[in-house]
């Protein structure tokens, strides 16, 4: 048995012993050794469940509940160790929908051929002087030259010709049917385009025919029960015997989900789903495929490949329609992925007048650089702060996180997502938060926080937060109390985190802007993509010196483009092409072979505008 | 529940009582209604178990041991009722494993090019200047023009790559690249080629570089258990709510089988297999891909597909390599399959100078004239009769079959296979036996056989083996004795039985003759393919009339031609390629649809040589 998270908290296991643990709803059984952690367990027989704190204890999402003829009690599953036969349910994992995405109208106009299409077809019957096979009598009125027939639509025939007299609508995927269906069904064809994130995966169910999103769905990205990052991640795959297994089937389970959902939510059955996209960074493709990342970990960074690959939905075993065509868009490098690609197709950077920037921020931020007809990507590995994660009380943006602090003479305003009681702090909160403190005076430009006893010219209602929170200084956002048992506090050390997240933000824009030989005012626009970016404070971006200093007008926030482009790749072939290219086109900027990039990062360190 | 073969014969059953089944030695469990049939149980939990008798309890096929505190006991499944929780052991299935085929010196030159290929390569390795992913520096390296990695090459790279120093062999399969190997592997390169028989199925391993076979394996067509004949299968298959299901995963489960013995005898590794073909008649075909047969058993006989399909091993489940292909060769008819094409293939029949006739004698008889140019087919119901089935002591040729007679003034000359006590008689002794009969007057031309009271004029040796066996009269072949509880008899019925098969045949024969308009003595040669084929004395296939009168000389045995077509399709593209011209070009004969079939058939009950 492996060592699993969790595990190594457990108290001494009895050796040779062990006990049944029985997974509600689903009755999944499996036999583990005394000692193993719930959650360890639950990995062990891929039971969906998530643990974004990979099982150190904090994080308080594994809570299962255990079901024992005395009554039922909840747990978190990391911190339970299995010392006697356990029924364990695990509550159901949350996705959200949405109906009609906002990317349903699409900034981008395309050419709309998503290379699917559903003919209707008369199909004459067969006779004692016409013995000709369904396949041959099927092909004979499709009338097309080289066509092949999928499995599926070799099985399919013989029932879907004798339903409707003979008509029946063909699934056309380039040169291939991918199924038959009886009657008339050309009204109904459509696709999902998916980005799978380290922490959160996204999937939109689209009409192939209007390119129409009809809605979206989200859910955790349940592999972080091995890890919160794609380097835990990269270690579970190659270090654990059925690692890369265990990570494909939970990103899989996830999709599936997701698709379920979507199809429940809008009438479309998942069979009718005929055509995928995927993008991700560069790990999470290769996990979703179960390529080996091994040698995305060390220098040189090396993928398995780098190319859009296609493949049918039924060899991942998907939910769609099993012949389904699944296309994984091309990344660029180990560390810029398909996600980058998609931002790229979502803003059409490459085909935009002057010279942009796009920064995509999360536990990786990518970096992506237009200007004059090339384009540069760099990678930098920022850590989980602007994700709220190794934050004291970080936290998604979820109901209870300040989303928006400001400090003014009466004290600390805070906007908290769902006007809950503070709870936490997440990325944007703590950018705002740190902002206000330095032109407080509370945080030095070098990130030092003032102690306690040096708050003297401060006004009372600020200087009274300055506290110690165990080892350093920290200031106090909100005090203990109805149903808070600490303070949710900011320390030294959340300082630090963030000073180093922001900096390897920066000094990567600046390696870009030095490679393309660019400089601040030549910049015309400075996108922001994703979750952080479309819910950070500007102002506080470019006080800080996150952002280069450039007019507050020229930052636009673009959303989830990574899945937006995923989106457009999906209803138009051409798009996809256009993906390839920019992959091709792209070059990548690898910062650990740049002498330079030690110094801009230390300069970068000052919470300062400029460097 | 649905209603199994042998389920009727139980007693009344337990309503809503159930027991479970576990099977040994693979520990599948089952909970059945009581009163289901242990065979029947076996059927439900998929486990492999044959019964060609089709759960009558005649066959004893279905032998499996009952474990029990008490002790063991050997059942027939398909008597024994499952009546309190059981435990039953299944015997392993015989597997015949043969090094070296008799094919394996080709006939039939071909075109050596089986449309595999193995390519070493030295790959580039990677460096922080040269960051390009594995796929992309493999595709370099291999040079060629619009290669496609399949996923199984994808997943094998980064591993591959770094195993011998970049050292890789690559195994293509027209323009896809099916998997990579570390280090250079060129050396083996290997094919599968099945014939999938109602009855039998013989898988042979081929050497592709060679085209040399090197080991054949036969077994058992395991869904023999739910009907001896094709119409039983399609029955199943279109009647029972996971029939199609069923016979599916029971003839996959004998090819894996058969796959794991010939890798273990010849030290080829399954995954090392690349390719496979399938021929099979359009029934079995159909099964194997689970495209639904249902309008097979009707007229107009229409079959789902004719054309070749190929499609990959994993779509299948085969333990070959997954990304095998598998090339399913193309049928001619809903009652004449590719096993046919096969015969056409491994005889060159549409080659041949002249005018030839081969001829496949099984359960169902598929007949091929070839004459200037023009090929015909047409396709028989003979019946099991050849086979040994539905004959009172008929069996199939295994030790103990009587395989030939002779009558002499001294009695009766038995050969007997495994040179063993008779204990029953097969195909080829049957026909030799009422061959014999007929010369010596025992049985009228008619098929009428003398009553015990009419053998006045016969020697006394045989006078007094006529007898009454139930209902008719019946004559002794081996009294009973040591050894064996009752007389071996034919019976009356028995000749009835073959004289119907044998005039269907004939019929048949006479049919295409008569569309080509052949004489008899334009015959320049007549080939017997199949089992029986290879066994019978071409004397008392004459003699009998089951062949036109001509010549012996002309008679030739060609072996299992279906299984050597299949081969050579395998190592050869052009081959399969030319096996989609002859399904294409054969003329099927309808019997059904001609009005002068029944003609022919009454004038061949006759048991003589003329029509």
């Amino acid at each position: 048995m492996e060592k699993m998270p969790g595990m190594e908290k457990m108290p001494d296991m009895e050796k040779g012993v062990h006990y049944q643990v029985t997974f509600l709803p689903d009755k999944i059984q499996m036999k583990v050794p005394a000692g193993m952690s719930v959650l360890a367990a639950a990995a062990e027989a891929g039971v969906e469940l998530e643990g974004p704190c990979g099982g150190k204890g904090t994080c308080g999402k594994c809570r299962v509940k255990l079901v024992e003829e005395k009554g039922e009690e909840w747990v978190r599953a990391c911190q339970t160790p299995v010392n006697r036969d356990l029924m364990v349910e695990i509550p159901q994992a949350e996705v959200s929908v949405q109906r009609k995405s906002d990317l349903s109208r699409r900034a981008v106009p395309v050419d709309l051929a998503s290379g699917i299409e559903k003919v209707k077809l008369k199909v004459t019957p067969p006779s004692l002087e016409h013995q000709v096979a369904d396949a041959d009598r099927f092909l004979s009125a499709l009338d097309r030259e080289d066509v092949k027939l999928s499995l599926e639509a070799l099985r399919a025939l013989p029932r879907a010709l004798r339903r409707a007299d003979g008509l029946v609508s063909a699934v056309l995927c380039e040169d291939e049917v991918l199924t038959v269906e009886a009657g008339d069904t050309t009204e109904r064809l459509y696709g999902l385009a998916v980005d799978i994130g380290t922490t959160t995966v996204v999937a939109a169910l689209v009409d192939l025919r209007q390119g129409e999103t009809l809605a979206t769905a989200s859910a955790s990205n349940t592999q972080n029960i091995f890890g919160a990052d794609v380097i835990a991640r990269i270690e579970h795959a190659t270090q654990k015997a059925k690692g890369l297994e265990q990570l494909q089937q939970r990103i899989l389970q996830v999709i599936r989900k997701l698709v379920a959902r979507l199809a429940a939510e809008t009438g479309v059955k998942e069979e009718e789903i005929y055509q995928v996209t995927v993008v991700g960074n560069t790990t999470m493709s290769h996990l979703f495929l179960a390529v080996d990342p091994a040698n995305l970990a060390p220098s040189p960074f090396i993928p398995g490949f780098s190319r859009m690959v296609s493949l049918k939905a039924k060899e991942l075993g998907l939910n769609t329609a099993p012949q389904a065509q699944v296309y994984v868009l091309p990344n660029i490098a180990g560390y810029v992925g398909a996600d980058t690609v998609g931002v790229i197709l979502a803003t059409e950077l490459d085909k935009k007048e002057g010279v942009n920037l796009a920064v995509d921020i999360g536990t990786n931020g990518e970096i992506v650089l237009a200007a004059h007809g090339k384009i540069w990507s760099c990678s930098t590995a920022a850590g989980p702060a602007f994700e709220g994660a190794q934050i004291e009380f970080g936290m998604r943006a979820a109901t209870g996180a300040i989303e928006k602090v400001k400090i003014t003479d009466e004290g600390l305003q805070l906007q908290v997502i769902g006007d809950s009681e503070p709870k936490g702090i997440c990325g944007s909160g703590l950018l705002d938060l740190v902002a206000e403190l330095v032109r407080t005076g509370i945080v030095e430009e070098s990130g030092r926080m003032l102690g306690a006893e040096e708050g003297d010219d401060l006004p009372p209602v600020l200087r009274q937060r300055l506290s110690r929170a165990g080892s350093g200084n920290s200031f106090v956002l909100a005090e203990a109390g109805a149903g808070r048992k600490d303070d949710v506090v900011l320390t030294q050390k959340d300082v630090r985190e963030l000073q180093l997240a922001k900096a390897a933000m920066r000094a990567g824009i600046e390696i870009l802007l030095s490679t393309a030989g660019i400089r601040y005012h030549d910049l015309d626009q400075v996108l922001l993509a994703g979750a952080f970016g479309n819910y950070v404070d500007k102002y506080s971006a470019l006080a800080m010196g996150l952002l280069p200093p450039v007019a507050a007008e020229k930052i636009q926030s673009v959303g989830n483009a990574a899945g937006a482009g995923a989106q457009l790749a999906l209803i138009s072939r051409s798009v996809r092409e256009h993906s390839m290219e920019i992959a091709r086109k792209v070059v990548h900027v690898e910062l650990s072979s740049r002498s330079d990039f030690q110094d801009k990062f230390v300069d970068a360190l000052s919470l300062t505008q400029g460097l």
